[in-house]
């Protein structure tokens, strides 16, 4: 057993709910679990998506969680959502696409179905939409390289890609990150069809389609679904049965039982010094620091206190 | 209907089967459509691992196929693999662990059967042991600025990490790359218990643990199985009847009707081009050029060519 276990704790991402012991090696789980009661930061119920789809075949409820973008990101779209969930316009509809490595895909697999007034593609293009002046960005310097941008941090809870200046920057494709699907440009999406990255990020897609959020809790809901056979994973006619239909998709400030959650401040020391292990752990499993991480690969960490 | 045929067409990953057009603007699969016949260079029999999961639900074949990783990186791993796979050790095993964003494993859940005369864990450690001094490893400039290493290139096909003076290189972690399970440093795992990458490339996992191959079929099949919800994503007991049996795993060599692939030269023109297409999208779909690529988003385009 002791090699079971040894090798179960080898590969190690998930986040211990308590905190290590003073001896133990420093992981990113254990600072995650010392950083402050004041440096976790509420998510408000209006930037929550709640998700029901329909049970699976064992009848376990199916609940995803997304969190929206906060300003100055990809706002036109993240308004077309709320009013798009007030409307109640996604119960009926589906999961419609899941393409292996790539993207699992939810709307109206007619495409017929009337948006709500109001809910409109912006005219915006996606650069002058969604990349924003921020100001005074944290460096963080374990992220030191991005294959994409001259630079990657983390601004509002948020991996953000930079330019040379650090005077802009736009949200990013991560896994589990929420983005608008669309047809070709300058078509830009109205928000009604979503997909999710469920495999390698592939970030050419940043700037050139809407971010609007993540999935916070639930996302192997969406990553597990059997993979479409049809063109570009589309479940074809003979697989209209492993469309996962939604049941609902409510704002958490519309729900009297809505969960709630908080986020690590990414501007807080404990979130830096997450960074800065994530970067180069040095427990007894690594042999060789890395010296840096892909943003990507820096999740922030986020944990639900009710419901 | 016509906003659904953009918008599959949108958010396109896969290879198109046929040449594009003339007119047709250049993308990663027209590219790869045009290559010669001379630029295919065959996967040698014995470094393919065709690997028998039960049939699903429905009753259909689940076959997975691996490509082993050629000389010179992990190849005292590779040796054990294919003396595992000549002693049909793998039959009657099983995948025994699913965590989401992080991997799929399979071995012997019991961590109790033998292992065939001769297969013992490396004593070497793993930079010795991987990271090989490499020659002529042609320049790929698409792939300028990696998070984990001064540079990244492709080599006999690979996608490789290399040092600063590119005299030496070591194998990484990308989606569907297959690696072997071990406890903590120094051991090096003996190749039996394997899993590979189902979400988020983890690149510190490089040089820490053994990059043995890649799956280059069927990868759906270990990708949407569902998640465990023991800790680390392994499947409880009560979950138990979740562990997919593996019926059979041999090497091409071993069979009669092997199933043959090719992969694109990693040295071809085409290659170069399809690194360069991959890393500027112009075609209509996208409206800004991303400049650059990740080394984990250029997969090496690979086909079947029998069985």
């Amino acid at each position: 057993m002791h090699k079971l276990v040894t090798s179960i704790a080898a590969l190690a991402l998930a986040i211990p709910a308590t905190a290590q012991e003073a001896q133990a090696p420093v992981t990113p789980g254990s600072v995650v679990a010392s950083a402050t009661p004041e440096e976790w930061l509420a998510i408000a119920p209006e930037n929550l998506l709640v998700m029901e789809l329909a049970p699976d075949a064992a009848g376990n409820p199916r609940t995803v969680i997304i969190q929206l973008i906060p300003a100055p990101f990809s706002q036109p779209w993240v308004a077309n959502i709320r009013t798009l969930a007030r409307a109640h316009w996604w119960d009926g509809t589906s999961v419609n696409r899941v393409q292996d490595n790539y993207v699992t895909q939810w709307g109206d697999v007619t495409e017929q179905k009337p948006l709500p007034e109001g809910v409109e593609a912006p005219q915006d293009s996606y650069v002058a939409a969604q990349a924003r002046r921020v100001l005074a960005i944290p460096a963080h310097p374990g992220v030191a390289r991005d294959s994409y941008a001259p630079g990657a941090v983390f601004f509002r809870g948020w991996p953000v890609a930079v330019d040379g200046g650090a005077s802009t920057a736009w949200p990013i494709h991560c896994y589990g990150h929420v983005g608008v699907g669309r047809g070709y440009a300058p078509d830009t999406g109205s928000g009604a069809e979503l997909y999710t990255i469920i495999g390698q990020p592939q970030r050419h897609m940043d700037r050139n389609l809407a971010v609007v959020g993540r999935v916070i809790e639930g996302m192997e809901h969406l990553s597990s679904l059997p993979r479409g056979s049809g063109e570009l994973g589309f479940y074809t006619e003979e697989e209209a049965h492993l469309r996962v239909p939604i049941l609902s998709v409510r704002l958490g400030s519309e729900l009297d039982d809505a969960p709630a959650f908080e986020y690590l401040d990414t501007a807080s020391e404990s979130f830096a010094r997450y960074v800065q292990v994530r970067a180069n752990r040095d427990d007894a499993f690594y042999t060789v620091p890395a010296g840096g991480v892909d943003i990507c690969s820096v999740q922030v960490p986020v944990r639900r206190v009710r419901g």
